[in-house]
C-alpha cells in the first residue's frame, strides 16, 4: 500500500545535466577518465576486444562471468534462435524500409528503421512489464530483442537497396553473421576480427545518455522493448557521440595530405570542433582510438596511413594556438575507419554502432530491473506565479 | 572544439532515484504536493480542464499564452491537419494491429501499438535531429507527430476489432474527433466536455518519468518522435502512476456496496495496496480526484454511487488499522469512472491517458530542446576491482 511517505522534499541542487551525479551502482562497467581506461565488471575492456568474441563479453555483463565452454555453446544457440525474425517481422519489414524518405539524416534514418523494428517486434512478443517478470524472463525477453537487432539492420539496409534479406546463418557467430546478412556471402575472418574488436570496444561505457534513458524506462517497470527502444532514441542524439560517419567526413574535407595543416589551422582558428577528435570523460587518450588504431594499422594502406597523419598533426598544431590544450582522436576517428575497412556502408556506421551498444543495454536494463525504485528527479518552476485567475474566452 | 573541459568530476550523492534532484528548471507547470495543487504555467490546472479545451491548453503550455481567437483558429486548422495519417502509414497499421498477439497485458498492448506507430513515422517523416532546426520546426515537428497520436490508437483499436478505422472529422475539436474515430458516431456533448475534463487535467503531471523521459532523449538533441516514443516506454511501466482500468479491477472484485468493508479490511490487513488509492507527492486529497469526481456526480447513476461509497469507507477503515494515516483516491479511481462513463473500453485507458500527457510531453520536449546540454548523471561501480587478468579460454 502506498501513502504518502516521503518525509522531506526540499529540493537537491545539483550541477546541470546531472554531472557527476550518483543515479545508481551497477557492478557492470566503469570508466577512469584520468587514466585512460574503461572496464566491463572486472576485466579491462580493450583486453576484451582483442581477446574475446561479442558473445563472450556479452554473457560477461549478463550474467556476471565469462562462459565456459558449455555456457559458450548454451547462449551461441540462444542467440541463433532469438536472431531469426518472425513471419510476422519479416512481413513488416519492407514497410519500414519503404517509410523511410530518400536524403533524410543518414545517423537517424538507420536507427529509425531499427527502432520502428524493435517497437514492433516489441507489440508482436507481448511482453510483459519487467517487474512481472523473473530474472530468467527478463533476460530472455531481453536477449530475444537484442539478438535481432542485427538482423533488422541487414534487412533493412537490403531492402532499401532493393535486396532481398538475407537470413542469419547457422553456425555463424554475431560479428560474422552481422557481415553474412549485410553482403550475402561469407566474410574474410580478418575482417570478422577486426570488426568484433570494435564492437566489443562499443558494447558499454559508463553511464552515457542511452544507457541512462533505459535504466531511467526500466525503473517505472517498463517492458523490454520500451527500455531498449527508448536508448535508440538518445542514441540518435547529436550530443550522443555517436555519429562515426563525420570521421569520414573530415577526412574527405581534407583531401590530400598536402592539405592537412591548412585545413586543420583554419577550423582551430576559427574555434570550430574536428569530428573524430575529442572526449568529454577521456583526459588522455581514449584508449578505443588506441585500439582501433592497432586494428587499422593491421589492414594499412593509403587511407589509414592518411588517418594516422592527421591524428599525428592535430596535436602538433594544437600546441601552436592553444598551448597546454590536449586533444585527442575518439572513438569514432578510427571506429570509421575500421568499418570502412570492413565494407560497412557509411549510413549503417551508427546503426552498427546501435548493435553492439544494445548488449550493454541489455545489462543495464537487467540490473535496473532488479532494483524497484523508480528514477523520478525534480524540477524548479520559474514562471509567473500561479495560480492566477483565467482569462475570459 | 570540445575538450577535456569537466575540472571537478567528484562524484555527487544523492537520494535514490534521484528524488527531489533538480535537473532542470521550467516554466511549464509545477505540482505543489502540500497544497493539493498543480498548475500549468500561471493557471490552475483543474480551472483549466473545468473551463478550457484541450486545444486551448496545448497551446498554452507550448506557446507560453491561452491562444486569441484567430490563435485558436489557426492551431485547431494545423491539428485537424497533422491528424490525418499519411497513406504510407495508415497501410502499415493493420501490420501492427496484426501483430499484437491475443490476450497479452492489456495496458503495455495499446500503448505498444503507438509506440510502434509513432515510431514508424518518425521513419517516414524523416525527421531531423531537434539541434537541427530552429524552434518553430521542432514545434511542427512534435504537434505533427501528437496530433497523429488520438488517430492511431483509435485506427489500432477498431483493427483489432475487425472494423475499418474512421478518417478525422473536419470540424470536430481533439477530443470529439478521438471519440468519433473510435466508435464512428458523433458523440454527445456532455460525453465531450466530461472526456475534455479529463484529458486537460492528464496533460501534465509536474516532472514525472515519462516528461523525464521525454527531456532526456531531447537533451542528447535527438528527434522529436526519439523523445516522445522513448516517454511512452516510460508511461507503459507499473510505476508510472498510470494504469486507470486497475480501479475499475478494484471495484469489480469488491462486486456490490455491502462487501466493501470486508473486502477493504482484508487488504488493510494484509498490508496491500488498493488500486487507484495513494499518490507519492500529494499528502492531501488529488486535486485531479477531486475534479473528476464533480465530472462523474454530474452523470450520476449506482456505478458512480458505487465508487464514491468505496471512497469514503477506506479512510475510515484506515483509521483503525493505521490511526493517522491518510489515503486518498488518485487520478486513476475517479478517471476510470468517468472513461468507463464516456464509453471508452477499458483497454483504452491507458493509450487514452496517453493521448493527452503526449502533448504534455511535447512542450516538455521544446523546452529542453532551447537548452543545449546533454543529461549525463554518473554511476557510481561496486563490482570486483579491475583490471583482473583474462582468464584463458
Amino acid at each position: 500500500m502506498r501513502t504518502a511517505a516521503r518525509m522531506d522534499d526540499t529540493p537537491i541542487e545539483v550541477p546541470r545535466g546531472l554531472a557527476n551525479v550518483v543515479v545508481t551502482e551497477t557492478e557492470l562497467s566503469d570508466v577512469r577518465g584520468r587514466e585512460g581506461f574503461y572496464h566491463y565488471r572486472q576485466y579491462s575492456a580493450t583486453d576484451l576486444a582483442r581477446t574475446r568474441s561479442v558473445e563472450d563479453v556479452w554473457h560477461l555483463l549478463l550474467d556476471g562471468h565469462l562462459p565456459d565452454a558449455r555456457e559458450r555453446a548454451a547462449f551461441a544457440a540462444r542467440i541463433a534462435h532469438d536472431s531469426r525474425l518472425d513471419a510476422g517481422l519479416r512481413a513488416a519489414l519492407p514497410t519500414i524500409a519503404a517509410a523511410a524518405p530518400a536524403g533524410c539524416a543518414a545517423p537517424v534514418d538507420g536507427l529509425a528503421g531499427l527502432r520502428a523494428g524493435l517497437a514492433l517486434e516489441g507489440v508482436r512478443a507481448g511482453l510483459s512489464p519487467l517487474f512481472d517478470l523473473t530474472p530468467e524472463q527478463r533476460r530472455a525477453d531481453l536477449i530475444a530483442l537484442a539478438a535481432k537487432a542485427p538482423t533488422i539492420v541487414a534487412a533493412l539496409h537490403r531492402l532499401r537497396q532493393g535486396r532481398a534479406p538475407v537470413e542469419p546463418r547457422h553456425g555463424l557467430g554475431y560479428v560474422a553473421n552481422y557481415l553474412y546478412m549485410l553482403h550475402d556471402r561469407m566474410p574474410e575472418p580478418s575482417v570478422v576480427e577486426a570488426l568484433s574488436v570494435y564492437l566489443v570496444a562499443a558494447i558499454d561505457h559508463g553511464f552515457n545518455a542511452s544507457t541512462f534513458t533505459a535504466r531511467v524506462i526500466a525503473s517505472t517497470g517498463s517492458d523490454a522493448a520500451s527500455c531498449l527502444v527508448g536508448a535508440l532514441g538518445s542514441l540518435s542524439g547529436p550530443l550522443h557521440g555517436g555519429a562515426p560517419s563525420r570521421a569520414l567526413d573530415t577526412l574527405d574535407a581534407i583531401g590530400s595530405a598536402d592539405r592537412i595543416d591548412g585545413w586543420i589551422t583554419a577550423r582551430l582558428t576559427a574555434g570550430e570542433r574536428i569530428m573524430g577528435f575529442g572526449h568529454p570523460v577521456y583526459r588522455t587518450e581514449d584508449p578505443r582510438s588506441a585500439l582501433l588504431k592497432e586494428v587499422a594499422l593491421r589492414f594499412g594502406g593509403p587511407r589509414v596511413e592518411f588517418a594516422v597523419a592527421v591524428e599525428e598533426r592535430v596535436p602538433v598544431l594544437l600546441e601552436q594556438y592553444k598551448p597546454g590544450r590536449e586533444l585527442h582522436t575518439n572513438l569514432e576517428w578510427y571506429a570509421a575507419i575500421v568499418m570502412e575497412l570492413c565494407g560497412i556502408e557509411r549510413e549503417l556506421f551508427t546503426p552498427t554502432f546501435a548493435v553492439a551498444r544494445i548488449l550493454g543495454w541489455t545489462a543495464n536494463v537487467l540490473e535496473q530491473a532488479a532494483d524497484p525504485k523508480i528514477i523520478r528527479p525534480s524540477a524548479r518552476y520559474v514562471g509567473p506565479p500561479a495560480p492566477q485567475p483565467l482569462p475570459s474566452i
